[in-house]
């Protein structure tokens, strides 16, 4: 039986297309609210499905299996944002309610455009451009210094769909793609940043919005391994203008839901935008514990047009370490060591199977000192990864 | 397909018999820890049936059904405490692992079992006697003064199954039901309390335990409206000495999970134990948003034997109000006001049915402000159940 079952009391279903760790962690929340999830799963063993009753199986590029999904809900929402354009377009022409809206999500789905629509706005971004051929990305390079970043428009996520360029040589695979002829690479200068930042907030198709304090996020191998809530020492100051900025970039663009702002600080005390992601996203998961109102209540808030909740942290600090996979597939006789060690780490798993380097849960860790923190909730996560034994 | 489907990583099933909310909310902290939940529910739409993917449909007394149910499990605890000692006993048999074990679930079950326990081991209890005649009635209102509280042993929750007798004619009717022959009532005096508390523990296989403060409950025709954490002004002895009684009673008993402790504050600055229920508890809701780990975490943790969470408060205060069925079948819609007008309150619904007096949710609200707090949850609980609307 895959249909949803409403609860009795005018409660509403909110769709999810894609059954990852993101919808997953909406059914907590969900089932306090006395809302009905319904997700369409890539498997009958995703890492949401294995928690909410409705999670019928199909692909989210499947225009049949996406609308019959999406006719037994009365909102819907996203774990991805890799929903093609043409099936985004016809559920628009069901009348039914998307949050975020295609014109908005094109702007999380394709790098380039955000570019263009975040360059037309005036907000500060990398230097970047458009190359289809290896005397584009020399030219560039030359202006901009070596080496250059570069991505596809389309599809990339932890890393993937990211490459470092030393020199033009090193972009002629990527060039020689047919999908680059259609779409071009994105090359962006190498920010010398400072360190990285994150900008998380909330808005309602009414327009009302919340934010999160600005965090610190910490990248190994261009995958996020920490996040450290509030970003430690920022300076008010810019702290509040990159809010600002998040909070315009999400009413410029029309953005519903959560939305994630990656950024840059410079070593000039400013920052640039790096990247858009239009969900809950990873760099929020310290909210599930560390704030009155979590990322994935939020998001639920949002996307039915409900008031938003209280974004306010408990604590001074908390911080948030991802657990990667690693050789180990046994992940849950670690409990004992990790539990037994720290009473206060709140350990996230999300029910999927260990790959090396795939996320596999989180833990979070509040308290008074950032250093306890950190060190807590990275060894508990490097405990159940399998990365220290001791 | 009502199977469990297990997570991969080794994590395990916990079975629940019962399929009310204290069920339904053990999901969200499940679904964090990546332990999988199997319900036994009363019918397809029950509570924890709505929000639990394995929730196959039986009575807790059909022996075949709980076995089979069981089979699919690690571990098997309860939502209430009515299985029957038949049922309880074929799943020892089977080597079920059962928290609490019917050895101590007994004294959960029957009020009667659980006075005699206490008393010989010294804990406070009011006066009682058992009373099968009214002539055993009016010897008992003699000696303690009326009125008098008569209970049914077995089967009594929210008010129901408790009786208070001026005289001895008033309890003629339930002297004469056939079970009465049987077990007979429970006679207690009167007890002229300061107020009701309430302590919660919860305590592992292993013999771990970890105490949440006392907190003071406040009653409203015998139903449970409001719960105070911690008890406003209470003697830290009065609730260290309350804590320790707690504990000694789990581990006296055995008890495995979490275990409430109803209890009397006396004019005397003593306490007299009222009530006990060895599962989560409606004097813990407040522990969801309130403490570090809250009860159906806990819970999970205790029966499944791993290391207990932080039971500490994140706030001075957390006020829970319940909300109980009023008039009006429609509850969703009254969202927009009770967000709106507190972005802080933490709302939980049941998905349950509304019948007058019945309850269908619970609001915390947590603050530095007893009074505020106070203020905010009962009027977030009074609009949702339609009792205010303004």
């Amino acid at each position: 039986m895959s249909q949803p079952q409403r609860a009795p009391g005018g409660f509403p279903v909110v769709g999810i297309i894609g059954g990852g760790q993101l919808a997953r962690m909406c059914a907590g929340p969900a089932a306090e609210l006395g809302v009905t999830l319904s997700v369409l799963a890539e498997a009958p063993d995703a890492s949401a499905a294995l928690v909410i009753p409705s999670a019928p199986v199909g692909s989210h590029a499947d225009l049949a299996a996406v609308l019959a999904f999406a006719r037994d809900c009365d909102v819907v929402t996203f774990d991805h944002e890799h929903v093609p354009a043409p099936v985004l377009a016809a559920l628009v022409a069901e009348g039914m309610p998307l949050h975020p809206s295609p014109a908005a999500l094109v702007f999380a789905q394709d790098k380039v455009a955000m570019r263009e629509r975040l360059t037309a706005g005036g907000i500060p971004v990398p230097r970047w451009t458009v190359a289809r051929t290896e005397a584009q990305v020399e030219a560039f390079g030359a202006q901009t210094g070596w080496p250059v970043v570069v991505k596809t428009p389309r599809g990339g996520y932890d890393g993937k769909g990211v490459l470092i360029a030393d020199q033009p040589a090193d972009v002629r695979d990527w060039l020689s793609r047919p999908e680059t002829t259609d779409t071009g690479l994105l090359l962006e200068e190498r920010v010398p940043f400072v360190r990285e930042l994150a900008a998380l907030i909330a808005r309602s198709p009414s327009g009302q919005a919340a934010a999160w304090p600005v965090v610190e996020t910490v990248q190994t191998d261009g995958i996020c391994t920490e996040v450290l809530a509030p970003a430690p020492g920022i300076d008010p100051a810019l702290a509040a203008q990159i809010t600002a900025t998040a909070l315009r970039i999400a009413g410029d663009l029309g953005v519903t839901g959560v939305l994630a702002v990656e950024l840059f600080e410079t070593p000039e005390g400013g920052f640039l935008v790096n990247e858009l992601a239009m969900r809950p996203h990873n760099s929020g998961h310290w909210s599930m514990d560390g704030a009155v109102t979590g990322q994935f209540e939020q998001h639920l808030r949002a996307v039915l047009d409900l008031p938003l909740g209280d974004p306010t942290p408990h604590h001074p600090w908390t911080v948030m370490a991802n657990v990667l996979g690693g050789d180990d597939e046994e992940i849950y006789s670690a409990y004992r060591h990790v539990m037994a060690r720290d009473p206060g780490a709140k350990v996230h798993m999300y029910g999927k199977g260990v790959r090396p380097g795939r996320k596999i849960g989180h833990v979070n860790v509040s308290g008074e000192d950032l250093g306890d923190a950190r060190e807590r909730a990275g060894h508990a996560a490097a405990y159940l990864q399998g990365s220290v034994r001791e």
